[in-house]
């Protein structure tokens, strides 16, 4: 959860949003425990310093591109980073090997840090599993927090959904009459990406709508608004579910 | 309290007798807070990230000498460090201008570090009274942790004092006839130190000893004898404070 740019109390609202998300998509309070870096500072910085502490600039800056002029927080970041990699051993007192779910960009902080301590630390390596990218909607599927308008969130209204899936970049041609002609390009397409990955379970259909858009078929217009429809109707039931979340998160939140 | 020798718990023992110390010598609990780095971290790392954003490795490189095989928790040591400097501002919600006394050893963090972001992040600039150190019993003058026999603890028993002193590092001479001849030599004498900071509040009896001293009138066993038993007075004093401290230490600490 940590992003240079932000200051803490901003990184605390995403924070709070995310945790909205998690409890909102059914984690059983039972089994699901959600802390902040600054909140579990006691727990996580003991850890982390001893993660830190065999952990030098050099092997940093090689698995990061650290440079002399880089912050010594952001140094220090990757022993915290580390911290929840060994916390169930700490928190059970025995050792327990843990599976982190991630995005390739954070492979490093697992790989070089973690991975590299756990063993003389006493702890289980930690296993990883990379997790693809949620795709975009500005041209090659690039999603920023800067840009607002190229990323759904689970926060956004009908209306502002409307709008960004109707500006998302597609594989679309210039007029309808190329279009019908050439047919479109889902391949670079990110609404199809949204229905490849999110809104079509359906192997059989997704494969449909690629060869009836690239057939010439399928029109841009039409496809993006049966997308926003099924977006809206996730996103109907999951704001439901944030607004039940804010009354259960006490349940899942870990303090010390 | 940082030492990177000592484990997370010979660190804690050391704070936890320091505590003691502290009390036992009379500070007033309604104006006094102690707390550890670790037991107070969430409080400490908030304000710590906020410094080490402001502190490139360049500048940590630069006040302490730092390498590329300093390991990462060193890096960012200084901003833990700095961080009591604006606690109290991030307690009161105001400005608050704290005076930390420390040897002068410790002066990088406050002059490097603290005061050099103080002004970027909001808070006044920490001012700092150098203390002397406290002279060890080894030859220069030297103590060491590692070398429990150069230095007296305030845990130490008579015996250990008596025996201690007997064997410090004295200016006297090989002989007996030779130093009632020549005279001692109080000027790298550890037992004159001792009496010279600690143990002879008298300006002119301090003078008067090293006077006899020099003069070859006082004998090294007789001096060592009179600082052992006036170190042992204030030790039987200081060790029943102690033992009052440790029931009352708990209105001192602060934890979060």
């Amino acid at each position: 959860m940590y992003n240079p740019n932000l200051s803490l109390e901003q990184t605390h609202n995403f924070a709070y949003e995310n945790m909205l998300d998690i409890i909102a998509v059914g984690f059983d309070p039972k089994k699901t425990f959600i802390f902040t870096d600054t909140d579990y500072a006691k727990s996580l910085y003991k850890i982390a310093i001893e993660v830190a502490k065999k952990t030098t600039f050099s092997t940093a800056k090689a698995v990061f591109g650290f440079t002399n002029e880089t912050n010594t927080g952001m140094i220090f970041f990757p022993a915290i980073q580390a911290a929840p990699c060994f916390l169930p051993s700490v928190l059970k007192g025995k050792e327990v090997p843990v599976l982190i779910p991630a995005a390739i960009d954070q492979d490093p902080y697992w790989r070089g840090i973690a991975r590299a301590v756990a063993e003389r630390l006493g702890y289980p390596k930690p296993a990883q599993i990379h997790c693809m990218f949620l795709p975009g909607l500005g041209e090659g599927g690039k999603m920023s927090a800067s840009q607002p308008e190229t990323a759904i969130f689970t926060t956004d209204t009908e209306e502002t959904v409307n709008k960004k899936v109707a500006n998302a970049f597609s594989g679309g041609r210039a007029t309808t009459a190329e279009q019908k002609l050439k047919g479109g390009q889902p391949e670079v397409c990110t609404v199809y990406q949204y229905y490849y990955y999110l809104f079509e379970e359906d192997d059989e259909k997704i494969k449909e709508r690629f060869q009836v858009c690239s057939t010439g078929k399928l029109m841009c217009r039409e496809c993006k608004a049966e997308l926003a429809s099924r977006v809206n109707a996730f996103l109907k039931k999951h704001q439901a579910a944030r607004e039940k979340a804010k009354k259960e998160i006490s349940k899942f939140i870990l303090k010390d």
